[in-house]
């Protein structure tokens, strides 16, 4: 297949540990397939499109790409803009594809997650309704895992890597004196639960952790929470307790300190803080003295010193593939990932169209949920072990000796 | 040298990603010059000797102690336990004394930091007084850096290692939207700054990172702060604020939220949480909004996934050079690094009296804090870069997979 013009890519959303990877696998690709036409990079995303932030890769020495693969967070920049819709905001639109228009753009491939499918969708529609002949394919990219059809995304497993052994680290550590010891581990995903289940793979490696995990797929209960806590440190007195950072009560409300229901506690006192901190202090005040609260926080979208070589692997693999459909005349699609088999782990990366992916949540299921919902099954730890697999082969701090500014080289 | 009778190997005072290691250099070396004696470990420290829970590790396969390498925590157990003088608490030391007499122990090594080297000490003194021939040797290790005498303690370059990576990770991470972001970063260090300072080093892989470090051996300043703070933000949009747990005031307050002087924000609302909160509120209330922060918390001192091979292996050789100094015949120190050269880097391991260490604490020096106190000097970062180097080269998830729980074996 002839290739029509340049390529444009762009990142979007919050980051992770493999967002780079797939811009690699782009910018590989499309080298790999011409070198009559050129690659930019849309800078901050569309946003940075809109106003035209458009950088000319051919500028970078090719060897720089390399170092891609070992920096996390958003290399060109991202944005969290949620386009409206083009008859509510046509002057965005004319910006963008007078933009694609001027650079000579047939390929624009987003890297992203929900809101981004969205943006990629959106501009797929507006293309075709106004005959710009322009590919647009999304490459799925969130450490929230919560995007429909794909098995998993991109990111998720260096997260859940992450988490995982930060999880297994704190086990230990609590381990430590001979008295009562609780650590609440608090995790990102306000909505669903992936970060936090992934941390109970850790029973398959320590199989006498005491662990209680709470996701927002799970009604939370303050009474059945402190029941269970009382009932694990029955059995040790050591208890690791993961929690996402959403959690609901069976009214839908969030259990957080900030505000609202649950700020105040058992004495009255104003509490700040998310759900960790709300957990610690419904321990402290009613079973065990000795807890403490680890906010995992922003580290655990942007830890590339731990990522998985599969995640970053399949990272790459997800921007050439999205760049062999582009070339093979797609016009609005996302790729995917498939799980063809668990042992040996197998995936096919296959495509679907934006509007099936797009403004949907895809939450933990209900089988990956052990029975009283205080932990995961042996579905949940055999989905996720595949996934954090595997090490970089790099120098000593590859991340430190790696680091290049591309928003400003 | 023959050796006279058993030995014990005892872990105190918080862990670190390596005090494992130390173990286990005690323990290799033991064995390599003898199969005579047996080793045994004390379990919950010198609390749980005096208990009698005492260990015999012949107990265990000798493979499994190459696990130590990868664990983090103690894997002993650990205490917090500061023993009394034997004037004022003699059926403590008479305890203890049973229980070496009772296991035929001749060397006593002890793992920890200063308060464990008080214990140390003060063992070792009751026994001259008492003529009870035992050898008691302290093997330095903590990731505050603190003791006296040596250039540097085990714990520490991999506790080091970890936030260099991670402030590095956080650095990136605020760069990817196209706005103002600042983020506070807030390390352990409740009377020393080493941790935080340790961060400084980022400047030499990204010389263009705009960052602010404050640690206890400056006076806080809230004004001086914010014009900081200000300032900063006016050569670059992005920030990062580095502070150690513990910064004092002119008047040797401390700078937290807990309660006391800083406990209300600017419009006199209680504040909960450390000097990180603190920041973060001052800089949202006074100079911008796009503040986070993040607190490293626990998993800095137990993040073994990321550990210094430069610290690992130092911390083996100190457990050997233990072993070495007791079979000599020495009956009271502590075994310390000294830093021949820089370039390459080399350390000899000798011995100090146990005396000349405990109760004293080293600062950051003045020459490693930079003229503005806002950051740190290149000599501070020659002295910390040697120290993270390495990783071990070990099976993916090395962690998950060498877990024993060597307590209850």
């Amino acid at each position: 297949m002839e290739l029509k013009g340049n390529c444009l890519v762009a990142q979007s959303g919050g980051p992770t540990a493999v967002i780079n990877s797939s811009a690699y696998g782009v910018i590989k690709k499309f080298y790999e397939l011409n070198d009559k036409y050129k690659i930019y990079a849309g800078i901050y995303g569309i946003q940075g499109i809109m106003n035209e932030k458009i950088k000319d890769l051919s500028c970078c020495d090719r060897k720089y790409f390399e170092n891609l693969l070992y920096m996390p967070s958003a290399a060109f920049g991202s944005c969290r803009y949620k386009l409206k819709d083009a008859k509510d905001s046509e002057e965005e639109y004319k910006k963008i594809f007078k933009a694609f228009n001027k650079y000579d753009i047939k390929y624009f491939f987003y890297i992203g997650g929900n809101d981004s499918m969205d943006t990629a969708f959106k501009l797929s529609k507006y293309a075709e309704e106004n005959n710009f002949d322009i590919s647009i394919i999304g490459i799925p990219k969130t450490i929230d895992n919560d995007l429909v059809v794909t098995d998993h995304c991109p990111g998720y497993g260096s997260a859940a890597k992450y988490l995982v052994n930060s999880a297994a680290e704190l086990w230990m550590d609590i381990n430590v004196y001979d008295s009562s010891s609780i650590m609440v581990m608090e995790t990102m995903g306000r909505d669903t639960g992936w970060l936090a289940a992934s941390t109970g793979l850790i029973k398959k490696f320590i199989p006498d952790v005491n662990q209680l995990i709470y996701i927002p797929e799970m009604v939370f209960d303050e009474e059945k929470f402190l029941r269970n806590v009382s009932q694990a440190l029955k059995v040790n007195r050591k208890l690791l307790v993961v929690t996402s950072e959403g959690l609901k009560d069976k009214n839908g409300d969030y259990i957080n300190t900030d505000s609202g229901l649950y700020s105040r506690d058992a004495f009255g006192h104003k509490q700040l803080g998310g759900v960790g901190r709300y957990l610690q202090s419904c321990i402290k005040n009613n079973v065990d003295k000795n807890v403490k609260m680890t906010e995992m926080g922003v580290p655990q979208r942007c830890a590339a010193h731990l990522a998985s070589k599969t995640d970053v692997y399949e990272a790459i693999s997800a921007g050439e593939k999205a760049v062999e459909l582009g070339i093979k005349g797609e016009k609005d699609c996302m790729v995917y990932f498939k799980r063809e088999s668990n042992s040996p782990y197998k995936i096919s990366i296959e495509k679907v169209s934006l509007k099936e992916v797009c403004n949907k949540v895809k939450h933990v299921p209900i089988n990956y949920i052990n029975e009283d919902e205080t932990g995961v099954t042996k579905e949940m730890m055999d989905y996720v072990e595949p996934l954090i697999k595997g090490k970089l082969e790099a120098v000593d701090n590859s991340l430190l000796y790696n680091y290049i500014d591309f928003k400003s080289i």
